[in-house]
């Protein structure tokens, strides 16, 4: 199983204007990434999920997790994507801390903090994506691994010391600083082709 | 200089509607190869250039090329490329065959076909995206070089010996079918870590 974290600082956590997604907390940017983490021609990776956590305004702390196994209705278009974010962000309005919203769709919602989700995920191998780290393609992978990406503003300090106490390895992938979403190409494609 | 041509079969060549670009020739695929090639966290790709070949009705063909040296007000979005893609085809509605007229951002449009374009490219090293070629990572790259890539389509037969008779050389990235906007990804990956 490939899993991916994304920290969306500064993403909506209330409706947003789906022909706008630049505006709305680089909402582009997520809908990009989570494209490119499930979707490849003509097919998903059933194999894969992934999580994005929101903490933008107006109800943080938000993920929206895409289950490739389940994933059904959805394109991989930025505007296809924002439309499901919206809906899940509905229907998880009202979501006390630590419940969450089954979509039915392949997308759960949650009301969950970074911590707690990287918490859950601490016996997997977890893999953090960061300029400073050691070569993806000199990685030994476990079958089930977890990537954590962090987005355009960069991860908080914070977050990394977080991220090191829970023994996550940090890796990097190009001498460039690319998108999140160009990362996960690059994952998949090291992953494929072992 | 890195330079990709990609053939995009069905891509609209009068205006569309950039708020529902699946439906306009699939118009998204071509936005989001057109993003990945140039954009970077950041920055542009000043050494890059992308030509998207448009095939598809009303007024094919039609050649939009995007300068990354001269590229500016664009952003890295699906609809920014594509409102900038309308602003070219509005532009080169009445070219005649091999005429072109320059937007001033970067942006070139042209009436030209794929043939003439992979002619006028055939002294650099071209290289063409497929599935059974040789394995990027073995391939030597020279500064120069032109890389073909087909769309969810895939490329016409005619269009295949086309680029072997102009010494294109095939060469893979994956086992997995990926889509065009991710092979630019890969191919970027590779030469920027050289």
């Amino acid at each position: 199983m490939r899993e991916f974290i994304l920290l969306a600082l500064k993403a909506k956590t209330s409706l947003f204007n789906v022909n706008n997604l630049p505006e709305e907390g680089r909402m582009d940017l997520v809908c990009r990434t989570v494209s490119n983490a499930l979707f490849i021609s003509n097919d998903v990776r059933r194999d894969t999920i992934i999580h994005v956590v929101m903490t933008g305004p107006k109800y943080p702390p938000k993920i929206v997790s895409f289950y490739g196994k389940d994933l059904k209705g959805i394109n991989p278009d930025e505007k296809s994507i924002a439309e499901n974010i919206n809906l899940a962000l509905e229907k998880g309005k009202n979501l006390k801390l630590n419940e969450e919203t089954n979509l039915k769709n392949g997308i759960v919602v949650s009301k969950k903090s970074f911590e707690q989700l990287v918490r859950e995920k601490s016996n997997n191998q977890i893999v953090y994506l960061h300029k400073k780290g050691e070569d993806i393609r000199k990685i030994k992978f476990k079958d089930d691994v977890v990537f954590v990406l962090g987005d355009y503003i960069g991860m908080p300090k914070k977050t990394e010391s977080l991220l090191e106490r829970f023994g996550a390895k940090k890796s990097n992938l190009s001498p460039v600083m690319l998108f999140a979403s160009h990362c996960i190409i690059i994952v998949h494609n090291e992953l494929d082709r072992r």
